[in-house]
Parts: structure tokens; C-alpha cells; sequence
């Protein structure tokens, strides 16, 4: 079980262990009324990577928490939804960065509208200059050691919708909050599960589903040279609030945009 | 200037960025009745490094922050001392990742008695299973990213009181909550400021002392053979809470345990 916190009624207790050293992770979810868009995926990832932390939660506790802030948020936002934002902490105290295996942990939930969508005929993006330090240990979970997003969101902009980070050899791993999916020989090509910061919910989805017709879908090192050589048919970006996201253009270099994709995914048919 | 919480009374707002994504930082400073072990070099490292990050906090404020704590706090705990963390976020709220320049920072001040002191004619370490990925636009800098040095710890015992992370090239960078510095052909050997995840206070005065000395400092990395290879004259563990601890035993094998550094820091002479 977990101590239960309502972030419209209070924050966290000053000594939370998420607050103190990042011990814990995060999910935001798109909801549509009181429903969720890969609900089911959202959950079953936070179980899962507060495992790899040894962090301890019961899937089903967790969806009641999400039904419960469905009927307690959802009539606040408009019709065309919001995002529900669970934080699971390993708890509060204990002595220094040494977990205490006996600790309750902290569930805060919080709601905000939805973001603004992204241009559907494509947005620009950059090469960040902030690299992606991955720890082959946390990789893919999305803890609250969100630092290096951070940096490299402070390069964004009104006109900047997303810089990419490459890792210390240079190969492009994710955007600040997106995935990578490139189009290219007719196949589809994104950095493999084990090499990213953040495993997406909408990658996952988009892969297993684009394999199901029939797809080629290659997980391997993605370098600047995929995206800016000739064989590039395209590069989206996946986020599972924002939807697949195409990009027209790259640190000011034009690149094919087919909106084809985009219609794979419908969020509303997601819905849980 | 930052809004001021103190932990005794209350939590940070529920939409902190330091909670949200560990985007802050923090220091640990150990008090002996109102003054404080190396107090200065901790108030300048929080100003630097919160520069790094875009925060900024004037050392004036901080400084004025910690008498207000001691004198808060001071007669809670016993003649032998007590820690005053300071915990420093971007403030609150902001959309998603990308910091905004105008955010009032968020200050948390708590207190907490002295941790066990380590022995004094040596511990036990080990190697750790965990790595640690030092990306090189945070390195040095103590961040409340800090979810690899809380996996590292769930590794430490009764028995074990400390285990050594290394980087993905296998050289040793440093103890979960300890900067290392080896004895080795009459000089002392460190890695690199720019490799570590934590350059620690008690590190750089230590070096700076020992230069001052006429005695031999290299930093470079230092490998797992140079602590069990023959040349090996003796390991420390520097914190500027827990002081110069010796190294008795690394992975079962012992070392040669010299106290004299320890004497080199006395913490009550760097009190202010």
C-alpha cells in the first residue's frame, strides 16, 4: 500500500525521500473525461520500474487511486481532457541515501489542462547540447532524476518544439520529453529500449502495433547522419499525451513530413 | 531571494521542481552548536553550482539563512553536534520540463542529529554492482538526482560501510556519499573533479591542505588495481560530515590502515 496525497490539498512531507534524492518515479496520462489513453500501459509501467528501484506497489491500488481522481478531477478541465500526474516515492525518512526496505511509500496525484498541441504538419527541433548520461541500471524509467531534461528543455522555445540528446558517443537516444521513430528504406528505425532515459508508453504501443501490419521496426543506435543523410523518409517523435508528433525541419534542415503515421494512433481509441 | 520553508513545519508546495524532477540541489553541513564544519566552502559550492543549473541564490541570503537555522535548531541536539541540510529547488510549478527564467526559488531547511561516527582504525568496503553515469553538464554537482547512489546504498550492511561505484570504463570514481583519495608511492591520487558525480567540500580543502603541505597530489582515475595492486599505501573516504575515514578491508582484502591523515582535519578548527 502507499500513503495517499492530494496535490490540490498539500505537497509531500519535507522529508520525502523523492523530494531529497530523486528516489521515485512518475507517470502523466492523458485522460479524456474519466478515462485514460494506455491507461493499462501506464500503470503496468510503474509497477514494473518501481520494482527495478524496489519500490513496492499493487497495479490494482493504483488503478483505484486513478479512478478516484477521474471523478474527482475530470468535471474541472474542458472536454477535450487533461493529464493526471501520478509521483510514487520510496517514502519519507530514513538515514541518507540507504533505502529501508520496511518504508510506505508516497503516492502524490496531481491534474493540470492539457498541454497545446503540436503542429500536425510538423514541428521543428534541434540537436541539444546537453548529452544523455545513461545508467544502464535506471534505464528507461522515468524517475524524478530529470536534471538533464531540464538543461536541455531550457534550449526550447516558442518556435522550438523539441532539441534531441545524444549519448557521450554521440548517437541519438530521445528528445526532452519524446521518443524517436525515423522512417527509413521503407522500415522504421528507433534507439533500442535499453539505451534510453525514458521508455515511452506511445513507443512501445506504436512498435508492437506497426510490427502487427506487417512492418520492418529495427531497434538500433540512431546517429545525426540517419536523421540529416539522404535515406531519411522522416523522423516523429513520440509522447503518449502529445501523440506522434512529425518533424519538418532540424537544426534548420528540411526533412520529409507524411502525416501517415499519425493516424495510426487515435488517443480517443485508447481510452480506459 | 528564495521562499523559505522550514522542515519542522511544513513540506514544499506539491508542485515543486525539485520533487517533480530533481531539479535543484542540496547541502548537508555538519553544525557544532551554531557554527558549522567548513560552512563557507558549502555555501559557495550551493551558489556556484546553482549557477550552473540557471538558479540563482545569493550567498548573502544563504548565509544569513544558516544563523537563523542555528539558532533555531542548535539547543535541539547535543554538545557533539547535529546536521543542517539546506535544500535549494527552482521554485514551483512551470510547464513540464523547460525551467522558466523569472521562478522564485524554493529554500528547505531541516536538521537532524549526527549520524554514527565511522571507526576510526578503519571500515569495510566494498565494489559496488552499480554504476555511475557522470553526465559531464552536472558532474560535480550535488543535485537531488541521486537515485544511483540510493540503489548503490541498498547495498551497504551493518558490516559494510561503503561500496565504490565506478564508471562505465570500469575507473573508480567514488563511495555513494564519499569522495576517495589513495595513498600510493609517498603522493595521494584522486579522480578528477570533472568525473565525479559529488566533488565534495571536504575533498577540495583537503587537497588545497595537502598541496600546501609540499606533498604530491595527481588527479586522474584511479582503477580497481590501483587499491588491490602492491602500490596501494592506504584508501580514504572523505565526507565533510563523517571526516577522513580510513579504509580497513575493500571486497575482503585488506589494507594498510595509516591514521595520520586524519589528523590533518580536525573539524571543530574549521568551524565559522
Amino acid at each position: 500500500m502507499f500513503r495517499l496525497y492530494w496535490a490540490d490539498e498539500a505537497g509531500l512531507p519535507a522529508d520525502d525521500r523523492g523530494l531529497a534524492y530523486g528516489d521515485g518515479l512518475f507517470e502523466t496520462i492523458r485522460m479524456s473525461g474519466q478515462r485514460g489513453v494506455l491507461l493499462s500501459r501506464h500503470l503496468e509501467r510503474m509497477v514494473r520500474d518501481a520494482g527495478r528501484l524496489g519500490i513496492e506497489v499493487s497495479r490494482k491500488e493504483l488503478a483505484n487511486v486513478c479512478v478516484e481522481a477521474a471523478q474527482r478531477f475530470a468535471d474541472r478541465f474542458k472536454a477535450d481532457g487533461w493529464i493526471l500526474k501520478l509521483t510514487l516515492t520510496r517514502g519519507s525518512g530514513g538515514r541518507g541515501y540507504r533505502p529501508d526496505p520496511g518504508m510506505e511509500p508516497n503516492l502524490l496525484v496531481s491534474a493540470s489542462p492539457m498541454p497545446p498541441a503540436p503542429d500536425s504538419e510538423g514541428v521543428a527541433a534541434d540537436f541539444s547540447k546537453v548529452p544523455l548520461a545513461v545508467n544502464p541500471f535506471v534505464a528507461g524509467i522515468k524517475s524524478l532524476n530529470r536534471i538533464e531534461q531540464v538543461l536541455a528543455a531550457a534550449e526550447l522555445g516558442p518556435s522550438l518544439f523539441e532539441v534531441i540528446m545524444a549519448d557521450r558517443d554521440g548517437n541519438l537516444v530521445e528528445g526532452t520529453r519524446t521518443n524517436l521513430l525515423l522512417r527509413q528504406g521503407g522500415g522504421w528505425v528507433t534507439p533500442p529500449a535499453s539505451s534510453l532515459a525514458v521508455a515511452g508508453v506511445l513507443r512501445q504501443w506504436l512498435l508492437e502495433r506497426l510490427r502487427q501490419r506487417g512492418e520492418t521496426v529495427t531497434e538500433r543506435p540512431v546517429t545525426v547522419n540517419d536523421v540529416l543523410g539522404p535515406d531519411c523518409q522522416g523522423l516523429f517523435l513520440l509522447n503518449s499525451v502529445l501523440g506522434i508528433v512529425p518533424v519538418r525541419t532540424i537544426a534548420g534542415h528540411d526533412l520529409p513530413v507524411d502525416s501517415g503515421l499519425a493516424t495510426i494512433f487515435n488517443p480517443l481509441e485508447t481510452l480506459e
